[in-house]
């Protein structure tokens, strides 16, 4: 049921071609920019506050993402927010950072109160920090955290009324009732700078075609995953991480439903 | 005479190495500034109000994107091309987006009043917006619209006074009284962010070093196309767009007037 | 000595790694960000002044590049500087384009007047700008100036009390008491953007895991020339810059104390 549902959206995303506005950091927006299109969907990028209401009114799906906020950008960042949920556009947020400085956890804890979020991605750090959690971190790293990453998705997909996506060396996504988790991916994955914001692009644009964003979230997550687990096994000798960036890309631009269905594995 | 004049400027722009200041995007601003270098330009990207001027004064030519501009960018935008117009050196604006929201269509018409630009490059719902035009947009991407572009790129060339380049599955030159269709392309041009962003800095690095604009324009458009199309043709079982991306760049960079002549097909 | 010392750097980089905060241009973040992962540290790229002192409390290193700066970014910079300087971390400084305008080369004695940097990394006419002298410049390009690289070098360490790396066709490093010269690198490494800034993320890399700033000045210059060198070799016919930048962060993110040894060249 669930399979049927993800492998549908591989189609419909192709011919709805959702357009995905983001407001991101600085050091990302390319990737996230070719992920959206590479999965089938379209990327605007403004972050002007004059514009992100009228930008946001185009869009099918909202990416925020915190990882390199300033006041003015956060001021457009609710904007858009607001803008989202008043149109009915699912609002994906990447809380990159959150838990490291006390600018990042306040500025994401004041955002989850004005606008309602659809779906989260992070790691276990920074979502463990959204619910009030206090972790060691290192920068934008995630470290160990003290409850297993399943309660943490369930737990905060409760507690802030969302979906939770957590990456990681397998990832889990929760809506509070059901729990899924994906074995697929490889350490590679975080050797490049991206690819969780890509994530969350890839999250935006299936969520910006249909109304089943747990299905959305697991698809978005999963091709992430999946997409990098076989470019690293078409690495050949001599290959490093450059390389590795390229074909991750070229996976995700090739993935459809049957690729997909052969390669995903629940766990 | 043109294909000689176009011919010419290869060899032209590896002797003049011409310095490209840019005030664009940071979606694509990565992808500008290896383009430029690709064809033998050297970039700048400088946009602190404080220093566009100055920077411009050492500069050969100015791109001016629209792609994320706020009202800072806009600022250090109409500065830089009036230092640009003071000094004689050619403007290539790229108006990104407009069209899609008041703020960019007003800020762009704003712009054409106060700056004199030399040459236009956009899609064809960008250039319609421009002339006052109405069409149906989705965020930065282009729509049809209710006149061909050849009668589009002569009436915003004589309407603006400038040289229109229209980016598309054919592309299309006017300066008014001239008109130019060049055949080369590929479809993934599309598939990836920034082919319309670096297809100005192509452009301006040709307008920098030469008087004969309209064989810049051409130039730089038709680099791009045939770029695309031999990249494509390049790509083998199982790459994708991310491979696509990297030998864009390798064709632009081995781009010569030998290559050229070959492969662009004027129609 | 010097090679035992820097070999160990190898090993201790990819235990230790490394956190390296940047505040960098918007032109080269994404290579920074990739290359300090292809060493083994880990990049953070917080801008947001209400921030910067915290993040720079959790580093181990930190970057500051001039490529983009405007008055917040400078704002920023100060604040991150002083708060390395009073965690006694070190401070790698990229004068990109000082020279070319005033407000570049008065905000860059500014920061040296206000912050103790214990690296500085640029080419030729930034650096010799930054110890008084006047050269002819293209904006962020080196043009050449009137005395010796190793003279350049050791003046500017004494001056400044710093370490000084200059990047050039062979790459000077200086402690003002000893200078090494490195005779590798490649052409091409001037045919893409970011490589300079590539080395300085290289280099606070190397820093940020050893108080011998000089055998990680060195480290660091040395393995992007030697990485260019390797990078270029591996090009087939057939393949520009594109492919180029791939393989060059393939070979930074190969590399290791071996490979560095058998291919490193003392002048």
């Amino acid at each position: 049921m669930l399979i049927d549902n993800i492998k549908e959206l591989f189609l419909k995303i192709k011919k709805g071609n959702p357009l995905v506005h983001h407001i991101t950091n600085n050091v990302t927006i390319n990737d996230c920019a070719n992920a959206t299109l590479a999965i089938g969907g379209s990327p605007v990028m403004a972050t002007s506050i004059e514009e992100v209401a009228d930008m946001v009114n185009l869009a099918n799906a909202l990416v925020i993402n915190f990882g390199t906020i300033d006041d003015s950008t956060y001021e457009a960042m609710l904007r858009a927010g607001k803008a989202a949920n008043k149109k009915g556009i699912p609002v994906v947020f990447d809380p990159v950072g959150v838990g490291a400085t006390p600018f990042r956890t306040e500025r994401a804890i004041d955002f989850l109160k004005k606008v309602d979020v659809s779906i989260i991605r992070g790691n276990a750090t920074e979502v463990f920090a959204l619910i009030g959690g206090k972790a060691a971190t290192r920068g934008v790293d995630a470290v160990e955290i003290t409850i297993s990453k399943e309660e943490l998705a369930k737990k905060t997909a409760q507690q802030l009324n969302t979906i939770a996506v957590i990456s990681g060396k397998h990832d889990v996504i929760s809506n509070g009732e059901e729990t899924v988790k994906i074995g697929n991916g490889d350490i590679w994955l975080t050797r490049i700078t991206g690819t969780g914001c890509m994530t969350a692009s890839l999250i935006a644009s299936f969520a910006g075609i249909t109304d089943d964003l747990f299905s959305a979230a697991i698809a978005g997550m999963s091709v992430m995953s999946l997409a990098g687990e076989r470019a690293k096994n078409r690495l050949i000798d001599g290959e490093g991480i450059g390389t590795y960036r390229v074909k991750l890309i070229d996976e995700i631009s090739m993935m459809d439903s049957q690729i997909w269905e052969e390669g995903v594995r629940f766990l």
